[in-house]
C-alpha cells in the first residue's frame, strides 16, 4: 500500500484503498451502489464461481440461467415475500417512449422468476428432487449507506433452488447445502459462525433461515451465505404439486440458498489481507507465482535467461505463473505483487544462478527460503498448502478472539463498541432484541446451527428466563 | 425427435421443438422475448464463453464486469448512438414506491457504461492499447417478432472494447478481432460471410461495421458477430484523451466487437443439427461420450461390469463421459442421446464383451464401427477430429450451395423466396437498397470484407454503374 492506512485501525479506508490499488473494483461508476469489477477482482470472483458451481454440480445441482426481469404479478404471489422485498426493488416501466402494459422488476432474488417454471417442470415424484443454480447479479435498492463489495445495489451471488417430496427430504437438503458452503468457505480459508436467524430476521417467505456470518476487522459481521427452508409457502402460491406413487397430489417442499460472491470476495480481502495488501489463497489467485529477476551488473543477460528457464519450468507444471521483466527495480516489483496478494514470489539473482537455486518468498508471512531449482515446484506446492493452512488458522484465531461472553447490557455496549461479537443469553422475545439493538447497536444474529448451546444465565435484556445463547454484532 | 418435423421443410417448428426437447431453453417464461436457459443449453453456452474468453485473453484482453444499468445522461452523450438505440431501451424509473431522481436504462450494449470509466483509466500513451471484455446479457426491446435464441429482448453476448493511440492501431485491432472471431467460429464448425455493412446499416456511432452472417436453413442469415471501428466519435463525446510522447493531448481511437452467444448457439443448432436432433462439435458438448450397455439374457451382470470398466477407462482419459444405466431399452437411449447431440456413443454388448471390443457410433453420420477396447480412446479422439472436420465441411458446402448469383430483380425475388442468399451488383445508393428490400424482402447485407470482388454488371436496381458486389438475404 502506498499510504500508511492500517487494516485494524481504519478498516474502511484500508479496504477502499485496497479495492482501488489492487484493481479489484472501481467505485467511480456514476450510479450509487453500482461498481465496476476490474480484471484482478473479476478473475478472483470467476474462480470462486467455478468453486461453488463445481461443488453444486458434484452434489447433483444443474446450472441454468433465468431472466433478470420478473413480471409484477409473479412477484406478488407470495404474500410474505413481496412484503419483505417490495420497498427495495427496481421497476422497469417503459421501453423506448412506450409505457409497458405491466411493470417488471429486476430480480432481488429469483424465487418468483423460477417457481412459475417449476410448476411446469414438476409433474410426478420422479421429477424430484429438482436442484438448480445460477450465478448472477441481483438488485436491491438498499436505503442504508452502500459500501463497495459489502453492500451494493447490484451484487453478485450464486443462488440454488430445490424442490422435494416432503419436509424430511428438504431438511436433508438444508444440511447438504450447509456442508457445500462449509466446503467452499473452508477452501477459501474463511472463518464464520453458522447461525439460525431469529424468526423476525428470517428470509421473506421462509419457514426458517440459516446464515454464515463471517468476521470482519471492524467487528461488523458479513453475511456471506444463507440457507432457507421454504416449506410449502411458495409451492402453495405457485401451485407446484406432484403426483405421488399412490396417485395423490401433494405440494413440494422447497429450499433455496445463496452464496454472496461479492461478499465472499470482501471476506477474503478483509480476513486475509494485511497492511501490505491482499493475501490470496493459492487456489483462487489469478497469478499464483511471480518470477522476479534480480539482475546484477555484468550478469544481466544470464539472470534473464535463467529466470526464463525457471518461469518455463513452473509454467509447465500447470501453475499460474507470471514472469515480471518490466524495466523497474526489483523492490518495486516486490511491493506491487505483494499488494495484489500473489501467494509465492520466486526471486532469481546472480547467486541463485551460480548455485542452481531460487529464493522463494511466501506472501502470508513474507518469509523467504532458498531451494535448489530441482526442488522448486514441489517446494512451491508445499508452500501453497502451508499458506492455505496458515490463512485458515490465523482467521479462526481472529474469530475466536473476537467473541466475548457478556452478561449485562452495559458491557454489551462496550464490547460492541470495541468491534467484538458478543455471546449472550436471550429470552427469544422481539422486544428484548430491539432493546439490545437500541442500547448497544448490535443485532441479535441468531444461535449456532451446529452446536446446541444451553443458556446458563437469564436474558440479558429483561432478566427473564433465557431460551437461547445468541450472538450479537453489528452487521453489513 | 419424437415428431416428424423436418429441418429443411419447416425450420421454425423444427428449431423450436428441438430447443424444448433437447433442453436448451424453455420459452414459457411469462415475459415476451425473455427465456430460461436450461442446463444442457446453458452448459454449451458456458463452453462457448470459455472459448471466446480464452482467445481474447490470449490476445491481451482483460476480463471485467460493468453494471447492467446506465444513467440517462451518459447514454445520451453520443448523438448517433442514442438515435440508434433510444426506441428500444428498457427504462428503470422507480425503486420501491419512490421515483428515481434520474432514469436509468438496461444496457443494450455497453459503450456508454464503459467509456466514462475509460476517461479515468486512460491518461497517457502508456495506458494504450486498453482492451477489455465481458460476457453478459444485454437488453433491447425488439419490436419485430421475437424468436428464441435468434431474436430475444434479453440476449447473451461477449463484448470487447478497446482504445488506441491512432487510427492505424485501431485498424490493426479490427483485423485482430476478425481473426479471433474466425478462430472461435471455425472451432465450432460454423460457416458465415464476413461482410462490411452498408453505411446505412452500420452500428450507431461507428465509422464502419463488419459483421459475421451465418447461414440458416430457412435462408434468413443470423448475425453472430460484429466488429466496429468507432473512430474518435465516442472519445469526443466522453472526453477520452491521452498525453502522447511529445506532450500533446489526443483523442483515443476506439473499436468494439460483440459475439452473440445466444445466436452462436442458434447457429450451431441450425447448421449442424439434423432430423434426429442436435449434432454438437465435440469441443463444446457437455457430454462427449455416452456409454450404453446392451444387456443380453444371461449376461446382464457381465455386460454391466464390462460397461463400467469401459466408462472408467474413458473417464480417466479426461473426456466428458456418461454411463447410461437407466432401466429402459437401449434403443430408447440411442434416440435420447442422439437428440442431445452427444458426439460419440459407445455400445457395449455381449459380443463386445467376448471379443474385448466396443462399438462406436458417431453422431454426425450415424456410422458405427467396432474397435478393440485398447484402441478405444485413440479411436474416439480420432472420431472427434473426423466429426469436427465433417461438420465444418458440410456447413461450408451448405453455405456455398445457398449463394446464388442474380442479375435482375425478378430472379432476386425468386431466389430470396427460395431461401437463398443472393450475390448481386449494387450502386451503393440507399434508394436502390430500399427498392431491393421492397421488391424481394431481402436486405443488402454488405460486401465481403476479406475478398475484393469487382462488379462486372450494372446495379441490379437502377441499372446504373455498380460499385460493389453485395450479398442480399432475409435476416434475423
Amino acid at each position: 500500500m502506498t499510504s500508511s492506512v492500517r487494516k485494524y485501525q481504519n478498516f474502511t479506508e484500508w479496504f477502499d484503498e485496497l479495492l482501488f490499488s489492487a484493481e479489484i473494483l472501481d467505485n467511480r461508476y456514476p450510479v450509487k451502489g453500482f461498481a465496476v469489477y476490474k480484471s484482478w477482482g473479476w478473475r478472483i470472483i470467476k474462480r470462486i464461481i467455478d468453486m461453488i458451481e463445481g461443488e453444486l454440480e458434484a452434489a447433483g445441482h444443474e446450472p441454468v440461467l433465468f431472466p433478470v426481469v420478473i413480471p409484477e404479478d409473479a412477484f406478488s404471489k407470495e404474500a410474505e415475500h413481496i412484503k419483505g422485498f417490495h420497498s427495495e426493488v427496481f421497476w422497469i416501466t417503459h421501453a423506448g417512449d412506450r409505457a409497458l402494459g405491466r411493470r417488471m422488476l429486476l430480480r432481488p432474488t429469483s424465487e418468483t422468476a423460477m417457481y412459475p417454471l417449476f410448476a411446469y417442470w414438476i409433474r410426478s415424484h420422479a421429477d424430484l428432487p429438482l436442484r438448480i443454480f445460477q450465478s448472477v447479479p441481483v438488485y436491491r435498492c438498499e436505503t442504508k449507506a452502500t459500501r463497495p463489495l459489502l453492500r451494493m445495489r447490484e451484487f453478485l451471488w450464486n443462488e440454488a433452488h430445490t424442490a422435494h417430496k416432503d419436509w424430511d427430504d428438504a431438511e436433508r437438503q438444508v444440511r447438504e447445502a450447509v456442508k457445500i458452503y462449509e466446503t467452499v468457505f473452508d477452501r477459501l480459508g474463511l472463518s464464520y459462525l453458522i447461525l439460525k436467524r431469529p424468526d423476525f430476521d428470517k428470509f421473506a417467505g421462509a419457514v426458517y433461515s440459516l446464515a454464515f456470518d463471517a468476521w470482519n476487522p471492524d467487528g461488523r459481521v458479513n453475511q456471506i451465505g444463507t440457507v432457507h427452508n421454504l416449506g410449502e409457502n411458495f409451492a402453495k402460491a405457485f401451485e407446484i404439486t406432484y403426483e405421488d406413487v399412490d396417485g395423490s397430489h401433494k405440494n413440494v417442499v422447497q429450499t433455496c440458498y445463496g452464496l454472496g460472491l461479492s461478499r465472499t470476495l470482501a471476506a477474503i480481502i478483509a480476513q486475509h489481507g494485511d497492511d501490505h495488501g491482499l493475501v490470496l489463497p493459492p487456489e483462487i489467485a489469478p497469478i499464483q507465482v511471480v518470477v522476479v529477476p534480480i539482475p546484477y551488473k555484468g550478469f544481466e543477460e544470464d539472470v534473464k535467461e535463467y529466470s526464463r528457464q525457471i518461469y518455463e519450468r513452473i509454467r509447465k507444471s500447470g501453475l499460474r505463473v507470471h514472469l515480471d521483466e518490466k524495466e523497474i527495480q526489483p523492490g518495486e516489483k516486490f511491493y506491487y505483487w505483494e499488494r495484489f496478494g500473489v501467494p509465492v514470489r520466486v526471486e532469481v539473482g546472480p547467486r541463485d544462478l551460480k548455485e542452481g537455486s531460487v529464493t522463494l518468498s511466501r506472501r502470508d508471512t513474507l518469509e523467504r527460503m532458498v531451494v535448489k531449482s530441482d526442488e522448486m515446484v514441489p517446494s512451491i506446492l508445499k508452500l501453497f498448502e502451508d499458506i492455505s493452512r496458515n490463512l485458515k488458522e490465523r482467521s479462526q484465531a481472529a474469530l475466536k478472539s473476537m467473541i466475548i461472553d457478556v452478561e449485562d447490557l452495559k458491557n454489551l455496549r462496550i464490547v460492541i463498541k470495541e468491534r467484538k461479537i458478543a455471546r449472550i443469553s436471550w429470552c427469544e422475545r422481539v422486544e428484548c432484541a430491539e432493546r439490545i439493538k437500541e442500547y448497544s447497536e448490535g443485532e441479535v444474529r441468531g444461535h449456532l446451527f451446529n452446536i446446541d448451546e444451553k443458556p446458563d444465565r437469564p436474558c440479558i435484556a429483561c432478566g427473564g428466563e433465557a431460551k437461547r445463547v445468541v450472538y450479537v454484532a453489528r452487521a453489513y
